[in-house]
């Protein structure tokens, strides 16, 4: 058990957590560098399932305001650092597929399949939970 | 196709919506009179699935903090309204699971059984995607 302690109402148990702990939360690479954040998350609305979180980088690679979505899978939640890793170099991320803050981005499974080709993961849509 | 008003970029489809155009929605009554909005949202950790979307009723209970967690079933976006729309009379929200801002709720799988009970839907634990 953890208390959020900007929220001390919520708790986190090992199976739950609360959105408002997710997004704004910090990001990791596996060096434990913090590398961004998590922006927000894209969920699909019927079944309620998480199918990407949408991390900003701009600290890191000083691009400020292009998002990166990443399938939820991705990202393991790391008690000492208090926030998520992600098994990703800069190199990586660098070329990975991001949207631009005044871009209509396209959340189509044509886009759905080239963010996950790109991370070598199944796509939410074929895995059964 | 509908395009948030307050972040351009972000569009939501027929199937994904991003949270913070959940996040802060509000919630009508079958009648489509607004009866409160959406606080958080509760997600298992491991497969990312929403559990619960947790309300606030402030205005219309005039209980202000209290929170109410609903299985996210039961939520139905209505393009017409801007928001959820739930079927659940004051009444019967009135009476329904709910914690305090100043408490540590606790997400145990019996109280979920008993939220899910309340509302006479299955359990998300239960069900496959």
């Amino acid at each position: 058990m953890h208390t959020d302690v900007r929220n001390p109402n919520i708790k986190e148990t090992h199976t739950l957590v609360a959105s408002d702990m997710v997004v704004g939360t910090s990001v990791y690479d596996p060096q434990g560098n913090h590398i961004g954040s998590v922006e927000r998350l894209i969920l699909e609305k019927e079944s309620g399932r998480v199918s990407y979180a949408v991390l900003s980088f701009g600290g890191f690679l000083g691009i400020g305001t292009d998002y990166y979505p990443l399938p939820w899978s991705m990202l393991t939640y790391d008690e000492g650092l208090g926030g998520f890793r992600v098994s990703l170099t800069k190199e990586q991320l660098e070329k990975a597929p991001k949207y631009g803050a005044d871009v209509d981005y396209d959340w189509s499974r044509e886009n759905g399949q080239r963010i996950h080709d790109y991370y070598g993961v199944p796509p939410y849509w074929t895995t059964v939970m």
